[in-house]
């Protein structure tokens, strides 16, 4: 057997230490994750991908931590993926979070990793799926994915969750309430977070007007909107409840199959266009894109025109 | 003349109306942005982009608001783009913070345009650098680009500024602190703003040792670590001098040129790659994707084997 032959086997038995190598692997972009994908591919589908997401501050690696608490209680293996894309550059994932996991650490039935997503176009859309398809391949029956911030990463993970829990806390400042607008869309269940503090039945009045304002045909699923206090565990086994509640909804109504349909899609697609990337730079040359770039900037050419070239060069 | 020259003519003039119209074609995706492109690129470059980012609740836009009053007092023409990609789905731009700019609105100097960059690659990569065009040649000495959120946008829009303030609060949780590691990498001046509220010695403190531990090659720019009352108007002037010594420091560095030629290349790669994009969905319609789509959910093949399918018919 080759190497990663051998690894994706011991991964397939669940041995730890070979599901953090092939992590490593998705996370260092390796040449061998083509292989490592045709190897787990037939094996994944299992598990169920609950996507963890909220602007800085309002608990998700405390609410986190208690969702696995409440899985493991209905013994259900647990994997635990924190997408940090806030550093693309340093590359290491942040650990000062992540001390809240450390209760799980030795729990043999729950794997934790964080990770960063370096690079520019499709970092989370690009190294997230592969990285759920390693834990679930795993045998995970629960994939949390937790990611920091609001914006893009928050749409990417709903893209690739089959339940999506927005967390929102109150006293964040009027930020949070404009980043509604965008969580709103990816969110099937809300959690105010904090619920103890002053302005949470705020947050929680404004989230219901605005989910009453929505459409909401015949049978389609309406966001719940939770409260809970994370740091003291209370209000989590609603919330566990929640996402087992849209789990069943959603495999009713069919949404699951969409949704996992629509997730290979996106992640063809960014493969197929980091393909297409590595073929420009392997036919220019960085040079050649900066000799393009440099007229551009002297307004010799238009941006357009200078991308026609290289499409054109590529047919 | 075609409608798109005489509309690129009168934004040249400065034409308020006209500028708000090609950003609305910048904003759509219109199919004329390549003309729109062609024809303003030579009357481009005068502009310095200064680009505004941070957490939600630091107070961006009250400082970007008094940035403006700043550059304003100098006499600079300013345009502002406020870009939320938190909002990807809604379409429109969210009013609420924008409130606080209100008192621009009828400053003839001063073009505000709030933009939301819909759809998943390269949103802000592909919008903002057109929309800055568009400031740049009808006469903004200044534009300034306040993005929310933490993550890539952060990434996106120090690539595309030639000067980027990143800015920091107390109070925030620990997110905050989570979120530097990505911030120190493209700031150029750091701003802790509600210096007034307690725990921001503890962030000054926190960002100080920070860029101490950073390498300073001999000649390399140190960033600046400043504290505001933006509410109250305090500390902006410093804001406003530390981004001019930045400025100052790049034209003679030769920074400026080397962050302009990467900010059209960059550009010109995601032109190309929409162009490419789009090439797909015309070979093989949406429908072939979903059938890959579908085939990889089902384990009959991996992503990566699907994606080859994609590349190999476009050559």
């Amino acid at each position: 057997m080759t190497a990663v032959d051998e690894l994706v086997a011991r991964a397939l038995d669940g041995d730890p230490r070979a599901v953090a190598r092939l992590l490593s692997l998705v996370e260092n972009g390796s040449a061998e994750l083509r292989e490592v994908a045709a190897l787990l591919t037939p094996h994944a589908g299992g598990a169920f991908v609950v996507g963890i997401t909220g602007a800085p501050g309002v608990g998700k690696s405390t609410t986190t931590s208690a969702l696995v608490s409440a899985f493991r209680a209905r013994d259900e293996r647990v994997g635990v993926l924190a997408v940090d894309p806030s550093s693309p550059f340093t590359g290491g994932a942040l650990l000062g979070d992540r001390v809240r996991m450390q209760e799980h650490a030795t729990d043999a039935g729950v794997f934790i990793r964080s990770m960063a997503t370096r690079g520019h176009l499709g970092g989370l859309s690009w190294a997230t799926p592969q990285a759920v398809r390693v834990l679930d391949a795993a045998g995970c029956d629960i994939v949390l994915v937790e990611t920091v911030g609001v914006g893009q990463s928050e749409v990417d993970v709903a893209a690739l969750a089959d339940t999506t829990v927005v967390l929102l806390a109150p006293g964040l400042g009027d930020g949070v309430q404009a980043a509604k607008a965008g969580i709103l869309e990816v969110g099937d269940v809300f959690v105010v977070n904090k619920a103890d503090r002053e302005g949470a039945d705020q947050v929680v009045r404004d989230l219901r007007a605005t989910v009453r304002m929505t459409e909401h045909p015949p049978g389609a699923w309406r966001q719940p909107i939770l409260t809970t206090v994370a740091s003291r565990g209370e209000g989590l086994d609603e919330v566990v409840d929640a996402v087992e509640k849209h789990r069943s909804w959603s495999a009713d109504s069919g949404e699951a199959g969409r949704r996992r349909v629509r997730r290979a899609r996106d992640e063809i697609e960014a493969i197929a266009l980091t393909g297409l990337r590595r073929r420009f730079a392997g036919l220019h040359g960085d040079a050649r894109l900066d000799e393009l770039a440099a007229s551009v900037v002297a307004g010799e050419q238009d941006p357009y025109t200078a991308a026609e070239k290289i499409v054109a060069a590529m047919s």
